[in-house]
């Protein structure tokens, strides 16, 4: 309550405020991004496109057949929210989920678990120590506003499969990379590593970790594991695609994405519905312009994220159109209250920096003079080959004790922290497609001197 | 952290104040209380009682082979603290669980569900209204610190399959009765009445309750229920025993009991294993005294409580002893601090409620005057008989987040919390063990004027 509270304080100072700005600030595109800004705040929108897909959908694994559901689905609301939409189909691996269970049974004569309370340990151990033996790595991610402690903690999920399997062992456990106490275990992906075995590997609840770390201090500790996924390799994802058409350059492409697949344990609320929901709000909010903006404004619903295919499918498929990628933005770190804005690099101490900085602090936001660490999964192929990124920083903090859970669902969404999200990629994206800021030119001024 | 900081302060008074109480105060009942009392802040025998119990043990359904085992665990436990120990075996129907799905399956030819958002609306619904039909509750229990919200919302468990049936239902859903907003369902023993049919009955987890209440509202929403428990008529729990004998008066019995068993999701750590270990720590600290107190100090750990059979099974085991039972209190509300003592009608104006109230206030609980609204599910029906009842209130905020709950786990337990508990109940035992005070006498007299 105190939350929201202090929310319409800072809106009614924002909407107080706007008739004192000196005439000088107060230049059409300013102007326009400012009433789109406002918009949003007041719009429950995208919170029902939220609510619809997560309860009309639900989850929606790549290369699934729920997932193109989600794709007409959601072509269709871009559509009817003024945009002029198409689809991008590309081939993938699918994931299936199977049977998944892991029981202690500790005096039956089941395989010996060999728990190691860091990943380093693992690591640390030698070659064949685990012959035979189902290796549990019970490191714990730590709990950060930004998620670094998800980043570094990644690689347990990642490599620890193939980790395990060089040193012996016909299985592995980990305790998952979410910081809550909850008995729902977290998905991801993981990669296996050529010439090593593939053995089954999967993530234990926080509490399930802890009982066996106890457990294993007491004595051995047997377990047994049944994982039976399955995966086809003739699997394709689709990608949805809004545009509000340019009205002068409409070949320079201002994108802002997220992405429409979800893991299957919950309904893909705060991963990644909520970003889905907030890109698709900026770009209804913008065709309902009286005029489109002087560059496409492209909204892009990126198939088949979790499983690793969405941002290598879109470099390939729009290679040659990098050069006009004039921006590029993903939301995906859930629905809570964006805090900070990073921009390519010399842009934030630009004119264009400037006039966006002026627009920010009423919405809660600061522009910080560094550049974005990396834009996110979805666009960063396309980063990599020159597209200028530019990230919104959100609150995290309790990001990760959902994330990838059966907990990932709609109720854990508040509409007003959403609505500040639309509002801040709506005012950014808009300037950008209007004032024809060139981010790359700012970037090869700063990197001269 | 702060919470600790706090608990410090507390401590650090309660310690300070000691040398300067009045001679007068300091005879020595309340002195040797006083001294259980702090003793029990700084021991983590309790909290390391539980952490084994729902380690080794773990889950220990009523009239299983895991609660005969969790017995055999408690009395050797509670012999090795000192006490004189013995079992009693008592006659139960045992229920089993068995494979629980629910899904929803809007576009297949299933059974239709029916929504009804409050309990009220399906008792106003009409005989033969639900004829083939799955009925669904979706009526949200209320969050309050003593868990009035559980009793008032508890018959929408326990008597809503029979009133479904009543109106012609074939099965019957409802809202976990929880306060949390995870995809965990609550358990909970229901009642059904006999001449309705028995229909399958389960509990939604609170956002599964809310995509059918969402998805009622778009159209009709078809659901397919698999529930295949079973039930064992012949089969027996165990309630464990310790005893510390009366040096003056062995037949004048002080008891405080828990429950044993445990609900079979969870490993039983706020329920009820924080109150085995919280009266079996009382236990011990009493028996480690220089002398037994006057009267015997009885740990009871109830079997099958939450199937129900615990209070009449002891009733009927020590129906010739209840007269000579001085007094009767029950932990079974999780683990978080006392706030609230209560003592039978009468006691809190008589001298030994001046005497315990002035050992309360650096403990941070206040003797309140009323008597105690119930003593506790395990010793109601000794309590009907006229045993007088005491009861401690815990904070429950938070109790109904997890209260038959996979995540009723060891980690959910603070243990300067479960101490405070140790504390204050070993305390008020001691203090009727010692001093004799009649709880009868001074509620016939309260009664009188």
């Amino acid at each position: 309550v105190a939350d929201r509270i202090w929310w319409r304080f800072i809106l009614a100072v924002a909407l107080a405020g706007l008739p004192g700005l000196p005439a000088m600030a107060q230049d059409a595109p300013q102007k326009t991004a400012e009433i789109l800004a406002h918009k949003a705040l007041s719009d429950d929108w995208s919170f029902k496109f939220l609510e619809s897909l997560t309860s009309e959908i639900g989850p929606r694994l790549g290369g699934t057949e729920a997932e193109w559901r989600a794709a007409d689905w959601a072509a269709a609301r871009l559509k009817a929210a003024g945009m002029t939409v198409h689809t991008e189909s590309f081939p993938m691996t699918a994931w299936l989920r199977g049977v998944e269970t892991a029981a202690i049974v500790k005096p039956a004569p089941q395989r010996q678990a060999v728990v190691f309370r860091t990943y380093g340990d693992l690591l640390a151990a030698a070659p064949g120590s685990l012959n035979g033996k189902i290796a549990v790595v019970t490191e714990r991610m730590v709990r950060t506003v930004d998620g670094m402690g998800y980043g570094l903690a990644n690689p347990i999920r990642r490599q620890g499969a193939s980790e395990a399997a060089r040193r012996g062992a016909i299985a592995y456990l980990h305790r998952s990379l979410g910081t809550d106490n909850h008995r729902l275990a977290h998905a991801g992906a993981l990669n296996y590593e050529d010439g090593v075995p593939k053995i089954p590997a999967a993530a234990l609840a926080n509490p399930d970790a802890d009982q066996l770390e106890r457990l294993s201090a007491l004595g051995p500790v047997t377990v047994h594991v049944t994982l039976t996924p399955t995966t086809d390799e003739n699997a394709h994802s689709i990608t949805v695609v809004g545009e509000i058409k340019g009205r002068e350059k409409p070949d320079e492409i201002v994108l802002i994405g997220a992405h429409l697949d979800s893991w299957d344990l919950g309904t893909g609320a705060i991963d990644d519905g909520a970003g889905d929901a907030i890109v698709s709000g900026v770009g209804r909010l913008i065709a309902a312009l009286p005029q489109h903006p002087k560059r496409t404004v492209r909204i892009v619903l990126f198939g088949a994220e979790e499983m690793d295919f969405s941002d290598k499918a879109y470099e390939t498929a729009h290679a040659g159109e990098v050069p006009k990628i004039v921006m590029a933005g993903e939301t995906d770190f859930g629905a809570r209250r964006v805090y900070e804005m990073r921009l390519p690099q010399g842009a934030a101490s630009s004119p264009f920096g400037k006039m966006i900085a002026g627009l920010l602090p009423p919405l809660g936001v600061l522009l910080v003079p560094e550049a974005p660490r990396h834009g996110g999964s979805d666009i960063q192929d396309i980063g990599a080959d020159g597209v200028p990124e530019v990230s919104l920083s959100q609150n995290g903090l309790d990001y990760f004790d959902i994330h990838h859970t059966a907990d990932d669902t709609f109720d854990k969404v508040d509409p007003a922290e959403l609505a500040q999200n639309v509002s801040v990629w709506a005012a950014l994206t808009y300037l950008v497609a209007e004032t024809g800021v060139d981010f790359r030119a700012l970037a090869n001024t700063a990197a001269k001197p």
